[in-house]
Order: structure tokens, then C-alpha cells, then sequence
């Protein structure tokens, strides 16, 4: 039945993309990307479930690596250090997607429905990192306050890294944007 | 037609959410919290405009407070003293409302949709908070890092405050949070 069809999954994340993009997401329909990626609904459904997973396919192995990196740090690494090596190695997995990373994000900016789906994902990125903190022994509140402003920074580092005006490195963000949010808390 | 009915207000809450613990958010019917409160469904709808309204009615009263707070701070305050001042603000509008604030915090937790809505308020406190920032001079990054440090300075302190072993003043915790967001980002 199925013959090869060459990367046919980035075919039907680059065509729902620019549908996305065209119409909004809501007036997108399966058939239609499948049709503008030359493949079958069905070769469609064999990659994603849906068409709101095209845009958050890569969440789990965000959240895995990043808990993963953390778990893994250097016993005398400091909490804060866990959590930006693991933002770090996250960043590694985006590193090659930006323009797609940020078609998605108008996409996103543009729909209600996936801003809070977006919301939800970094909540449940910060809710991981600090279950992943407490397994190395942090307590709380350091645990949640060090996950919290992890995500904080990389909410930051990310939302710079899309900008069109900004060509910085990722994880360069992600150093800069920690030392600024030391440098606020700080203060005058 | 309508007769004074003393406290509608606080009648219809307190049933409301006795009635989401009970028998959980979904299965509630305005009728039912009407009729728990002794009042009528034409009252409820005088004050809330649906059985969700009933949880965040309270989010435009902070988010105001909160960011004319921030807009208010004397002119040489740091950023981050500035947002530390507009939570302390809004913690007191919840000072007394601890009983119905833990009450609050048991339904939303049982519930994915109320918790969506949850993390949109706290996604709309920080974005009102950076614009206010900006509006007082503050750049980018340094505006989205302070009002993001800053919500989950506050997102922190008021878990500890619901938490049913812990007696501290809201404000009390709002510090405590920030020192220990200070300690947590300055590592090792």
C-alpha cells in the first residue's frame, strides 16, 4: 500500500505551516495540508494525530531532554546551573528550526486556543523541572522558584531568538537573559 | 420585584463553592448554587455572569491594583521594587480571603479547564506588569524578565499562603520569595 514517500513528515509541517499562516489556523482543514504537501490524509494521520499536534510535536523531547539534563548535572552543581544546562541542551534540539520556530509563533500569536496550549506547555516545563530539582534533593520553595525562573528566562531567550531582528545563538540567549534576570532581582 | 437580599453576593460564592468541592466544577448548576445560596437564578446572573466567573471575579481588581501600583512607584524605585510593591498591593485584596482562596485553590486544581484558566490570569498579570515597565522606561529584556520573575515570585508565595500548614502573612511571603529567587539565581 504505502510506497516511500521522502520526508514526508517535514513535507506536512512546512505545508500546514503556510496554511496556517494564509488562513489562521481554525480555517485549516487535514485534507488541505495533506493536499499542499502532495500526500494522503492518511500518510497525514501516520504522522500526527491532529492538526494542533503539527505545532507541538517537539513539547516531549523539550521536556525530556530538559528533565533529563537536569537529573544528569554534577552533584555539587548548583540548582540554577541544572536547570540552564538544561535549558541549553533543550535549545540544542531547536537550534536548526528557527524559521519554523517562528512562522509557529505567528501562528500561535494569532489563535486564542493556542496561545493557552503554549501556556500550558511551559507551565508543564516548569511543573517537570522542579519535580526533576526535588529528585536531586532541592526543597521548596527553591525548587519551584529555580524551575520558575528557568522558564522565565528561557520564555525570554525564546521570544528573542524569533525576533527577525536578532541572529544571537539561542543558548547565548538563554546565558544573557539569566544574567539579566539576576541582574533585576538584584535591583537599584 | 426584587426584595434586599442581605449578602447575595457572598451567599451565592460560599455555595458555589462548597457545591465545586462537593460534587466538582462540571457537574454544578447555576440553579443548583442559587438554590444552596436560598436565592434565585435571576440573582446569581445580577452578579456573576457564569458559575466560572464565580472563581475569578477577583483578577481585574488585582491586575488594576497591581499595575497602578507599578505605574505609582516613586520614580527612582528599581523595577523589580516596583512590581514587589504592586503584588504587596494586590496581596491585599486577598489578605482576608484566605478560607475562600484555599476553597478556590481545591477546585481549579481538580479541574484542567479552571487550570488553563489559572495560568492564563497569571500569563495576563505578567504581561500587564512588563507593559507597565515599559511605561515607565524600563527596556526589553529587562521588563518581560522583572514581570516574570515577578509572577513567579507571587505564584510561589501564594501556594505557600493556601498551604493549610502555613500561617505567614501573604506580603510577608511575597519577600521571602524574592530573596529566595535572588539566592536561587545567583547559584552556587
Amino acid at each position: 500500500m504505502s510506497r516511500w514517500q521522502p520526508n514526508a513528515r517535514g513535507r506536512l509541517e512546512q505545508a500546514a505551516l503556510e496554511l496556517y499562516s494564509e488562513r489562521g489556523f481554525d480555517q485549516t482543514t487535514v485534507a488541505e495540508i495533506a493536499e499542499r504537501a502532495g500526500l494522503t490524509e492518511r500518510t497525514f494521520f501516520r504522522h500526527f494525530a491532529d492538526k494542533r499536534e503539527v505545532l507541538f510535536w517537539g513539547q516531549s523531547a523539550l521536556l525530556d531532554t530538559l528533565v533529563k539534563t537536569v537529573a544528569d548535572a554534577p552533584d555539587p552543581a548548583a540548582p540554577i546551573d541544572a536547570v540552564v544546562a538544561g535549558l541549553e541542551a533543550a535549545a540544542g534540539l531547536l537550534q536548526e528550526r528557527r524559521p519554523q520556530a517562528r512562522q509557529r509563533q505567528a501562528v500561535i500569536a494569532a489563535n486564542a486556543g493556542l496561545q493557552e496550549r503554549e501556556l500550558i506547555k511551559l507551565a508543564t516545563l516548569a511543573s517537570a523541572t522542579a519535580d526533576a530539582l526535588r529528585r536531586r534533593g532541592v526543597k521548596d520553595p527553591a525548587a519551584s522558584l529555580t524551575a520558575e525562573a528557568g522558564v522565565a528566562v528561557f520564555k525570554v531567550a525564546f521570544e528573542r531568538w524569533i525576533d527577525k531582528a536578532n541572529d544571537s545563538d539561542l543558548r547565548q540567549l538563554i546565558r544573557e537573559s539569566l544574567e539579566e534576570l539576576k541582574a533585576v532581582t538584584r535591583g537599584a
